[in-house]
């Protein structure tokens, strides 16, 4: 029997069926499965074709011909970094103003069939700083509110192009998702004094069965309200608002436990395509004690339909405690190491 | 240039960002373009597999061997009607309750390769009394709290199986989504003393920019605050929170206009795979002077990525004022009646 879950930290309910996985399909989940390059001459964001993006803004090593992470304007953007933030408010229902933002990418290797489940962790750890670097410098912007870092890996997770990149999104406003999850963590903390979602990690290590590892300062787990089967948070074990205050060991080690966890969900899945996530409070709120920046990776296994889109409810067709035994098992089976 | 606009009915941002629509894929859209029979004597929708689904809840005609329209429990729902709605409350943050409702499966026609878009009208109509008819019934039930009605047309959609269909699930809890939308409706209503989707279908209608089509007593517009491009409402020009409350003649309409409003999406985007979603107040809120049922159809042209599951914010391609402007100029060349 299916079961409804309340998200503490959204207040929505999620739906986990598991049996509904049986259904029958009549279209035949196709993958592309032909190898993919090391160098691929027409695209963008391979080496020597620096000229085909927009001025780079950003890139490790600074000092160098070459490059391991590029950080470019995004040549598509939702957003664009000039001018005023201009809001047309006339009294009507139809408030609009300008999309004056930024939206970057960020070039995670020179290799075009790289990426974060197949690169060391010493490169990740560059793709990290490049994150937190990128934070740190919009973040002072003021018309900025937040910045959400995402990455969109596979055609079913929405990329548009294949070669490894991350996005960064730094929005004039505060999405009402977000405020949500930082008005019920703020109540939660006037009620109760302590930040909710620390809170809520310390139940998961206790409860233990939604568990896939802990390695200090980091925990990795499904979470109770699974949105997706698999669904996988990496979360400080301390109290840490804002990634921008991730220390220069905490992203060493964050590399890592990222490499595995990919590593996991992808010998649990066969390299599922997927949406990783970095949730950071609002800027105003960086410095608060109710909210904990995380990582959230979610594998699209299924597709978001009607009833989601209806609803804004998600269903889930597999338990987090029967996904987090499997995570457990895999990695119980890696003997590739942590490099 | 992008703009951001507020979506009144929910107080969220939407990113309008039109020239985004230019970015290169190395994905090509593939298409599953081999015609489909009439009949296909696996399908358990299809006439003489009846015995293949659960037993039948409803049917029209309902003296009769053979049907135009059948409802049958979903085989693999979300939820079970069976048993008591549990809600294990033990003052942790893990809140469950058992998955009772209801989740049916409403086969729209015996053809196979049917579809509300080459139905005829009248055909359709037995569609809308149907979810009509099963709401009156369902709506009954004490542990049901909200009702909610929709289709997934084609694969990106999220379609299992191909023989049209709709499907409807009762929850005995209300999505946040629809809570907030209720509040905000509200609320509206407290400062204003009218009905906020009333006000918003008046104002479009004035407006005229995002006007598809009016056919008293219903109206079809792009929405300011589109979530996807081509995205299309279709309300009532006067007030009823309930479809529950739409009468036989307004039924009869209501299908002449949601096949021409499909035909004309399907004439200008190549039959998109779409999900259609009919909004409701919840139950309880049924008779009240602040929500207005309508049904959105969203085509499934992009993919749900990154931003949006980490924002909860839609970004559109395309103005809703352009593609408003493209459907009139479609139904202005269409000569195939209204039948």
């Amino acid at each position: 029997m299916s079961v409804i879950r309340r998200d503490i930290t959204t207040q929505d309910w999620v739906l986990i069926a598991p049996h509904r996985g049986d259904r029958p399909h009549d279209h035949a989940l196709v993958r592309d499965a032909h190898p993919v390059a090391a160098h691929d001459p027409s695209c963008p964001f391979c080496p020597g074709n620096e000229a085909l993006t927009p001025p780079e803004v950003f890139r490790i090593p600074e000092d160098s011909n070459g490059w391991a992470v590029r950080v470019v304007p995004n040549k598509f953007g939702v957003l664009t970094p000039e001018g005023p933030l201009q809001d047309r408010e006339d009294g009507s229902l139809f408030r609009e103003m300008t999309g004056v933002g930024v939206h970057e990418v960020i070039v995670e290797t020179p290799l075009h069939n790289g990426g974060l489940g197949v690169m060391a962790a010493a490169e990740i750890e560059l793709v990290l700083r490049t994150y937190q670097a990128r934070y740190q410098v919009l973040r002072a912007d003021p018309r900025v509110a937040c910045i959400l870092i995402f990455k969109n890996n596979g055609e079913r997770a929405g990329t548009s192009l294949v070669h490894p990149h991350s996005q960064l999104v730094a929005l004039p406003v505060v999405p009402m998702q977000l405020r949500q999850k930082v008005a019920v963590a703020k109540q939660y903390f006037d009620d109760q004094g302590r930040c909710l979602y620390c809170d809520l990690v310390q139940a998961e290590v206790e409860a233990g069965v939604r568990l896939v590892w802990i390695s200090e300062p980091f925990v990795v787990f499904h979470p109770f309200a699974s949105h997706a089967p698999f669904e996988t948070w990496i979360a400080p074990t301390q109290h840490q608002p804002s990634f921008g205050h991730a220390s220069r060991e905490e992203l060493a080690t964050l590399a890592r436990v990222l490499k595995k966890t990919l590593q996991a969900l992808a010998d649990a899945l066969g390299a599922p395509d997927f949406n990783l996530i970095l949730h950071m409070a609002p800027i105003a709120d960086e410095t608060r004690p109710y909210y904990l920046w995380h990582l959230q990776i979610i594998p699209r296994v299924t597709t978001i339909a009607g009833f989601e889109l209806g609803s804004g409810m998600a269903i889930s067709t597999m338990r987090p405690e029967e996904t987090a035994a499997i995570m457990r098992d895999v990695m119980a089976h890696d003997n590739r190491g942590g490099q």
